[in-house]
């Protein structure tokens, strides 16, 4: 039994609406899963006043004190090294030394990475740990990888994201040969700048992959890859052009239905099918992104998370340990 | 009367609807328009032909043959190359030789970047002539340069993209003061890829352009900028992908209507207004994108162009040209 569980540090105080939706979120990820526990990192007092609300097994949730707090404004290599009493540094040193798996925090991105590196570590051989959040396709998700700090990276980095990303969305999200994609300006091998024009071919030398080649960034939303490959600049410009452009229309959609009475009853014979479909646009419905390549788990959820993405990140944690995600990862790219 | 004339050289075999909707567009230009000339440009013969179904001042449009065209896959280089009797070749030919003061193609892009540089050739001081599209934002548009060739461009030629596309957008389009932004991974100077740390400060020492510092993807459709700065791999990307979810979104939503009987009605009476506001995601709505920096207009429509938007590209030459464009670049930056 003790083999199977999946403990889970949560930093409790990260994200705008810490405490209560972490502690929520956690409540219900033990509710729902069976080999897991959650420890609650941060201030004890008001970690107990909000789990007060709920009824849980008590065997399940613990709670670790830690007095400070990372704040998003915080320069993240400064904030890491000083504030070794915050939620997130507590929640990263129980993993490090054995007594958590993972790590979910909802707090500064920056400091995520930073302590990610320096706290959890590295395994051997990964040189540069990415951060993979999942977007929506027209039919399903893609991983979106590297939306972390690598933003000047070098081919043999992409290569590791590509097998990094593959081996998450084939064991973790249950993607049979996930297809994987270079995000590049045309299809062609010789099309791109100097990064991708570079990583092509190391990319389809590899054998452990199922790589398609160039993907533009026109077909991300078709669905066109399960795993896509970039540098963190441009994966981030995707991700935040993507959130961009799904509040546009969600204000351009909202103005039309309240141009007139009757545009306003058109709406109201949609709606409900409207709104579901509209959920696509949301980049963080899919709960957190992964930060691969390190010793142990670290996921990021949005700093706006409610308790149903905290949960749906707890319950990735457990996924990835039973898929010994850790070892493949070994045997497949660092062994190398 | 002849000093105020602008010579608009139109390759009329290049693209998707040619030369059908080339010879549209400029007829429809020529009427708008008083003071412009139309040379078209391509096989006699399919010219007439399609010329003659209107009725148009003959003094205000010619043809010139040119036996031979570019097609979209040949390698742009060679076939700028080798094919000297090819519309666009020609076009080009005629703006170098003073003939024409700008060309407007819906060809192959490849081609048009290496036909600008090579035969219409860049302003003395211009280093990289950057291809510059207009986007739609959620009150009007924003230039987005560069989206042509320059992938692995470098600190200086992004300032001159900067100084460029200001010129632009203040007396091409009439936005006044326009602000610029840099595309960024965040909003703090000290934030991005080497790229743009490079770049940030270079920007802000400059007087002849309002910088108002970076600008982050997300912050695109909202309209924060009126030029945005940033090499050809991110432009690109960020211009295909907002095809891609405009794309996604229309089947998302057809797919809602259809879903049931209910919501086609309700599509039904939101549809004007609705369509409307769609169209704002076309990003090839807003004419042509234009080749900055070199000896004369060249202007590059979508592939997929009708009329209505060869007919603006057209015009926007006019304006470029009564405008001094290329004297205010030489003015503003080249001879720095």
């Amino acid at each position: 039994m003790s083999e199977e569980l999946t403990v889970v540090a949560v930093d409790a105080m990260g994200g705008d609406n810490a405490p209560g939706e972490l502690v929520k979120g956690a409540v219900n990820a033990v509710k729902d899963e069976d080999n897991i526990k959650v420890i609650l990192v941060g201030k004890e007092d008001a970690i107990k006043k909000e789990l007060g609300k709920y009824e849980y097994d008590e065997n399940k949730i613990e709670i670790r004190n830690a007095t400070e707090i990372i704040a998003t404004d915080e320069v993240p290599t400064i904030a890491v090294r000083r504030k070794k009493d915050s939620s997130l540094v507590v929640a990263m040193k129980m993993v490090k030394q054995g007594e958590a798996d993972a790590v979910v925090s909802a707090g500064s991105s920056g400091a995520i990475l930073v302590g990610g590196q320096a706290i959890v570590g590295r395994i051997k051989g990964i040189d540069r740990p990415p951060l993979a959040p999942l977007i929506p396709t027209s039919d399903g998700v893609a991983l979106l990888i590297d939306c972390g700090a690598n933003v000047d990276a070098r081919s043999s980095h992409l290569v590791q994201f590509a097998q990094l990303g593959s081996i998450y969305m084939e064991y973790v999200m249950g993607v049979k040969n996930p297809r994987v994609g270079l995000l590049n300006i045309g299809a062609e091998e010789e099309k791109g700048n100097s990064l991708t024009k570079e990583t092509y071919p190391l990319l389809k030398e590899l054998d452990n992959i199922n790589f398609i080649g160039n993907i533009e960034a026109r077909e991300i939303p078709e669905g066109a890859a399960d795993v896509i490959v970039c540098d963190a600049f441009a994966g981030n410009c995707i991700l935040k052009f993507y959130e961009g452009v799904g509040n546009m229309l969600k204000a351009k959609l909202t103005s039309v239905y309240k141009k007139s009475a009757k545009n306003g009853m058109g709406y109201l014979m949609v709606k409900k099918d409207l709104n579901k479909t509209l959920k696509a646009f949301k980049t963080d419905e899919y709960g957190g992104a992964p930060l691969l390549g390190l010793n142990g788990l670290v996921v990021k959820t949005h700093g706006s998370a409610k308790a149903v993405e905290v949960c749906t990140s707890i319950k990735q944690c457990v996924t990835f340990k039973q898929q010994h995600i850790k070892d493949r990862v070994t045997e497949h790219i660092a062994v190398k």
